[in-house]
């Protein structure tokens, strides 16, 4: 079992990474404050997994509450949910919740521990890799806004996140490619090896070898633990974790939350983010070939999803949370390993960007 | 004007204290972040003091959000009313999030604060008593849920306080009476010597004198800044603040959050808490017929409603929020001044308190 800390004072955090932790007797003992536990999780992981995790507890007995599978559901209502089986279980200010799923599950129930008697315990048992790698680090919680994604959220950290490798033989092939997404991500904002290293290494990444799985699985805890350990609230450097995102929200909330996966809206987000720095003359156009390379090889999406049109996503992108004052920011790649945070957004290139993807999109042939 | 701070490091924020300070052009200019403000108002409100409200700006322009008047919109629903209206005005992490009314404007406002793209600025201007005495101060924000008052909710500190005393004259009487519960419980919990001067005030309160009243919103506010500034997240002396309110968010759960004021109910819970207390050893007598009796004289109820049961009493209180691991805690006085926080309950002793408070409710004529 891989232990990294998140190095966050007073409210640090252990993930613990391997194979088979789930079901390991006594393993979330420690981290159950009082003697009651609410399981949240969904129709599609209860049946997978549900029994090994409660026999991770220590004896303490649980109440499950089941959620619809998907963002879709990530919604006030489905946290609302969990408030009112929180309420009819009687738990109270020592309650802790464990999130059993993946970042739909972990980001309602973390947002209902941060927000149930003013903040209760939470853990995160991510069973997507998307979650492993990224949603349940760092203490983002939240819901979406039928007109924003995440727009409705807290700050929550959790006491321990779980991360079984083995959970993921179960994942449906495309979930797990839209996690390499944030995998990706991971190497293009902090490190040039790593990216390097999953060019190498995309065969055995798609074959999920656990010793590959593993590692990417660690890289990138590693890396966001360290991010999130120097701007917890996302008051600077955190923002580059959001790399590929603005574009990656607008094309969710255009297009529902139902047809793109969220790594799949990133892959695409990233290799549009990097066209656009290369537009601004910040990238050169080999590393943006080598990023949609590296996105398209490991089954992504890296072209636009037809019926797109550029004022919409403008539109979209304005009201993104990433705007401050109106102002539009973005994080755009200077190389591979290296972004910049910035509002300094020329919207020629921007609307090149958007224009030349859609283009694209609506006549594939033509490209 | 008064100013007084509450010392909270990086968030610390001031309170601004006198009479007629809603309409000084620009008094809030510094406490608006960005270039949005969105105003959380009610019906009653809103007429009132909304135009004063919007010439202390500095001239930022401000979209304005009118609830419902009352406890029983404190809910889920009115949260989401004001996501929907930040959303629907395009408002970004930037915005700043004005409550301009009494405790529950501000406490669904400031919820919405701490929630709106995980946290926005905040500014309460409360406009009763109880709110300019006790509930902007402290960052306590939330909702009730059907079950329980203020069960969902998140500590988020205002980056100002503004009690305008003027505001006051307005306050029917009923509600301005329950404002004042919240005093009488600052000198009990803290200060006897504020107690005595209340009791030798009474008079002056009930006509309302500005010089009285602005020296309890200036006592009750530098108490309870006091008290946070100690334990802003309630881990050990803040929950003194609760004395009288496990009984009264009991009351106010039975009686549906409408037939009492919080400050009623408050006002009953402390007689109950004291009375309690004395079946504890822990008070004199003399002390619970003082307390009963400032509360009688300043025209609050020191009495049971009628309808209520031991049994719902007891289970709405094992479901309070300030019970820890199903063990109830309460405040009990040890004097007047001076209050302790315990979990030693005799089961008898408050079974007594409720049994004889409920009789005399039932039969009034025979105590």
């Amino acid at each position: 079992m891989i232990e990294l800390k998140v190095d966050l004072g007073e409210r640090a955090y252990p993930i613990l990474i391997g194979a088979g932790l789930l079901g390991k007797s006594g393993l979330l003992a420690p981290h159950i404050r009082g003697r009651q536990v609410m399981v949240v999780t969904n129709e599609t992981v209860a049946p997978l997994f549900l029994d090994r995790l409660l026999g991770c507890l220590g004896g303490v007995a649980a109440d499950v509450l089941e959620l619809e599978d998907g963002e879709r559901f990530k919604t006030l209502d489905a946290y609302a949910r969990v408030m009112d089986a929180l309420m009819e279980k009687r738990h109270n200010r020592t309650t802790t919740i464990v999130a059993l799923g993946g970042g739909v599950v972990g980001d309602i129930a973390g947002f209902a521990a941060a927000t149930f008697q003013r903040g209760v315990a939470f853990v995160q048992i991510p069973t997507t890799l998307l979650a492993q790698v990224d949603s349940s680090v760092g203490g983002k919680t939240g819901v979406n806004h039928p007109d924003g994604k995440n727009m409705i959220g807290a700050f929550h950290q959790p006491s321990c996140v779980v991360a079984d490798i083995a959970a993921l033989d179960t994942l449906p092939e495309r979930e797990y490619r839209a996690g390499l997404a944030e995998v990706v991500k991971c190497g293009v904002i902090w490190s040039e090896g790593f990216f390097a290293w999953l060019e190498g290494q995309a065969a055995e990444l798609l074959r999920r070898t656990p010793a590959a799985v593993t590692e990417i699985v660690r890289r990138s805890c590693a890396i966001k633990a360290e991010v999130v350990a120097r701007d917890e609230r996302e008051q600077g450097l955190r923002a580059i974790l959001n790399y590929g995102h603005s574009f990656a929200h607008a094309l969710e909330t255009l297009t529902g939350y139902d047809s793109l996966l969220h790594g799949e809206a990133v892959a695409i987000g990233m290799v549009l983010a990097a066209d656009c720095a290369r537009r601004h003359g910040l990238l050169d156009a080999e590393s943006v070939r080598r990023i949609t390379a590296l996105l398209a090889i490991l089954g992504l999406p890296v072209r636009m999803p037809k019926g797109m049109d550029t004022e919409s996503m403008l539109q979209v992108m304005g009201m993104d949370k990433k705007v401050v004052d109106g102002r539009l920011r973005l994080v755009l790649p200077e190389r591979i390993g290296a972004v910049r945070v910035t509002d300094r957004i020329d919207r020629q290139a921007l609307l090149r960007t958007l224009a030349a993807a859609i283009g694209r999109a609506a006549h594939p042939k033509t490209v």
